[in-house]
């Protein structure tokens, strides 16, 4: 019965692709190919010159100045969405009446006006699956929430990126359970990475990885509370931002999970781009339109215009390349140390704090206590799966059964302990340096159903603190020796090995306190600009 | 043994104040006798010159410039807070060499650097006694803390405040447990209520309420969790501001409990003073010397200059003036709506929120499974009661074994839920005003260990909103009629008397939203105004 839904769920999907947009993938996902290259082979010159610009802040001056209609640029990302979409599975619900509807509104303002509803007047933007747009499924992956469009109110976000004059094509694939970081699920199937089909797209916020990569939406959105954004972003190659609790807001989405014992340890949204640009516009203007107008939870914290200046004086980057207890893959660390030696050259102070913190395996058993922290009472993202007698996906690694699961106020209460604990840990680190570079990941990428645990970026999800995820380095050499995962460890990650990673995009996680957003914004800025000097 | 080291600790204290500033004082804390008017007879003009100053920053300037040294202001706030001591039993630690050293070395510094330390330069601070000063006890009324000076970390408030050329003289009483509004321990005995003897002077920075209300300091530190700055403020007739958790840096306190549950639940520090000013001077200047470089988990959010300055439109107030479930008593009704009427005749509009609201006591319960969350293993306040064989204080009305402790993780996750679901309800009432005005307390005051609950100040310290109580109003004559407390509500609140309340101060509690203290300084700034415009 489940499989009849779905099956249906898909094909009214697929209808949505305007037949002249539609082929077959010769690929799949056991395919050591990537589709980079390919995506671009399938639209005009003029669709190739709109979705190239890489910088949203561009793209919405050339349609504020009239080069580009909405309409134009609203079907240019829908048709890259829709062959990204062909290659990795990536979008959940296809938004492209929506889109051209809202573009003619969006050009007739501008004509009748003279000037733009907002800042982000015609940019098409791609939403996670859980965002809710009247008019569209919000699943989220789950057999038993098809159908849902007519329940849900509108996403916060969403009325207030309509008011900055913002378009949406497409809402993007995710697990299900949003609970590991491979996004498959039995409505939709499984994301495929672009940059080679036979590794995962990570999760939860998959698809806009996959989408956001192949440019295939002017900037992406989504959520995490344990590396949602991030592992998306560093597993396909995009810059990722996951800001602090209800900085960004969050309200009215279509949620995993009931239970209230989250109360300040929350998911967040935030942008995926392939600009470090993209990311501090988005996060700006969203600021700027005071979010706390829009969302109860959200923090009337104005844009704090002095931290987002370039520091006066050289940055003090702390650098750690590997964890003591918990090892990353050669490359990471490679990537990492590189990294840090082209800041040391361009001036920062590097402050090498490898085996000077506590390893991150420390953080993972705290936000594996949260994560699977519930009551009898609560509705579980498992009862949203039994619901319809659908299975379990393969890749999901904290079950209702986690032995992390706090079962009593004093397994709750050391949870909160901890999460205290490791707090004044780090903000000891933090008092001595400006930012803190760091994996992302035990990998760059991880094969489909191999991400597993994520202690990289689950840390700063615990501690609340703001990180961005910067694309750096490829794999493109063998790596001598046997990589080996310790005894005990194999449950949470894979071993290297040179041919499986070969290809795969390296990452920097960049770190800074709790809410010092803007700082962080700056300080990733300096650094990509010493990464990419291209870029700039 | 308990009775012997409370009998010395008391005459510790005692030797501490100089010959010449001791008397017998006539009176009890069984006499209806107002000692406001009787502490200025012990002071020279001089003195009574410069400690009638109730707006900080006229002193401050008075000092910057040359007018007073900060030996001469810490010498006549010294006297004063002995004088107020006297009558009241309002101190616990007297640090009146602290003062004068520390003032010789503030004036040896303007003498020699042609300019202050800061903006607070000589001005004599009073600290609730749970603020660490090294080299004197910090107690907080156990017998079993009696001796623990030298264990104590400098509070970060401390060394903000001393960057900022702050002087300190006296420490000041608390209630055991911290968990009452009557100030009463078996170290220093009970503070009584300046306006009236026979009344409480509140809690638990009792001390701080009655020390200030008689102007023995300049500005006055206390800390609130449930009302324990707010309540001393309204009962003894001062100003009283409750921020947001973690916007003021609460770090290095002596603790009363070693209990985690209260993650997204803590404590704060805040002001008292005689005036909006100095509320207002305090709260800037601690915001803008950044206090998340001095303490781990203050907020890095910079002072909101557009948001302090005054509206541009008439402000929107709502009005609360009693509660349908646990009514407030008869003078409390008419001095909220006696300045609800002032206020609209000076062009605020008003919102009678009266029966529109879901009542006070909901938070009350809440409030009450916070306050009372322990597990096993945690040190809680009654494990420091029980090290000495003390007995517990009369006025303790949340015991160990109270009915609202969450015992189990659902119990938990309810509190939680409840919380959440409260906040919600209040942030939608707030989307249609600018500020709330509603009653501080059920009464104007509390005889001796009537004070009891406190479900007007809790339901703001539960949702995290800021708010200010602003004296208003005086009981100057008779009610007419018998008011009774409902049936089941006699354990929280005393019945109104006409002849027990005469002369006690009223007051008007000003809310805004989470984190809003700026606009909340702005609209009771702008209230203050209107209330006495005797003081602008």
């Amino acid at each position: 019965m489940w499989k009849v839904k779905a099956t249906e769920k898909r094909a009214a999907r697929e209808a949505c692709i305007p037949k002249e947009w539609k082929f077959e993938s010769p690929y799949s996902e056991k395919d050591d190919v990537s589709v980079v290259d390919l995506v671009p082979t399938h639209l005009s010159e003029k669709e190739l010159e709109i979705t190239n610009i890489t910088d949203p802040e561009r793209l919405a001056l050339k349609i504020a100045t009239k080069q580009y209609t909405s309409k134009e640029v609203a079907l240019a990302f829908s048709h890259r969405a829709a062959v990204a979409h062909q290659y990795t599975n990536c979008v959940t619900e296809f938004m492209f009446d929506y889109a051209i509807s809202r573009a003619e509104y969006l050009d007739d303002y501008l004509e009748k006006n003279g000037k733009t509803v907002g800042p982000l007047h015609g940019l098409p933007i791609s939403l996670k699956d859980s965002f809710n747009v009247p008019g569209y499924d919000s699943t989220i992956g789950y057999i038993s929430y098809i159908g849902n469009k007519d329940t849900r109110v509108q996403s916060n976000l969403v009325t207030l990126l309509l008011d900055l004059g913002a378009n949406f094509h497409a809402k993007t694939n995710i697990p299900q359970t949003l609970m590991t970081a491979d996004s498959e699920n039995n409505v939709f199937g499984r994301t495929l990475n672009p940059n080679k089909l036979s590794m995962g797209a990570g999760g939860s916020s998959g698809g806009e990885g996959a989408l956001v990569r192949l440019q295939g939406s002017a900037i992406g959105v989504g959520t995490d509370i344990a590396g949602s954004i991030r592992i998306p972003a560093l597993v396909n190659g995009t810059y990722g931002l996951k800001p602090s609790i209800n900085r960004l807001p969050y309200g009215n989405q279509t949620g995993n999970s009931e239970s209230p014992m989250y109360l300040s340890f929350k998911p967040v949204l935030g942008p995926l781009s392939n600009t470090m640009k993209g990311i501090e516009f988005f996060f700006k203007n969203v600021v700027l339109a005071n979010p706390s107008t829009y969302d109860d939870f959200a923090l009337p914290i104005p844009f704090n215009t002095k931290d987002a200046q370039p520091a006066e004086k050289p940055l003090k980057v702390g650098l750690i390349s590997t964890d003591s207890y918990i090892p990353v893959h050669p490359p990471v660390t490679e990537f990492l140390e590189d990294a840090a030696a082209k800041l040391g050259k361009a001036g920062c102070q590097i402050v090498n704090l490898n085996g000077k913190v506590a390893t991150f395996w420390e953080g993972w058993t705290v936000a594996c206590g949260f994560y699977s922290a519930f009551v009898p009472n609560d509705k579980t993202c498992y009862d949203s799966v039994r619901k319809s007698g659908e299975p379990l996906i393969k890749s999901i690694v904290i079950d209702e059964n986690s032995e992390y699961r706090p079962k009593t106020l004093q397994d709750y209460s050391n949870t909160i302990k901890a999460t205290t604990q490791l707090y004044t840990k780090w903000m000891e680190i933090f008092r001595d340096i400006d930012v803190l570079i760091c994996p992302g990941n035990w990998g760059t990428s991880a094969p489909h159903d191999k991400y597993s645990g994520c202690p990289y970026t689950s840390m700063w999800s615990v501690i609340d603190f703001p990180t961005i995820v910067i694309p750096y380095g490829k794999v493109t050499k063998d790596y001598p020796g046997k990589h080996e995962v310790p005894e005990g460890l194999q449950r949470w990650m894979p071993a290297f090995d040179s041919e499986t990673y070969q290809g795969m995009i390296g990452s920097v996680q960049v770190v800074v306190p709790k809410l010092c957003e803007e700082k962080l914004l700056s300080c990733a800025t300096a650094i990509d600009q010493i990464l990419h000097p291209e870029n700039y």
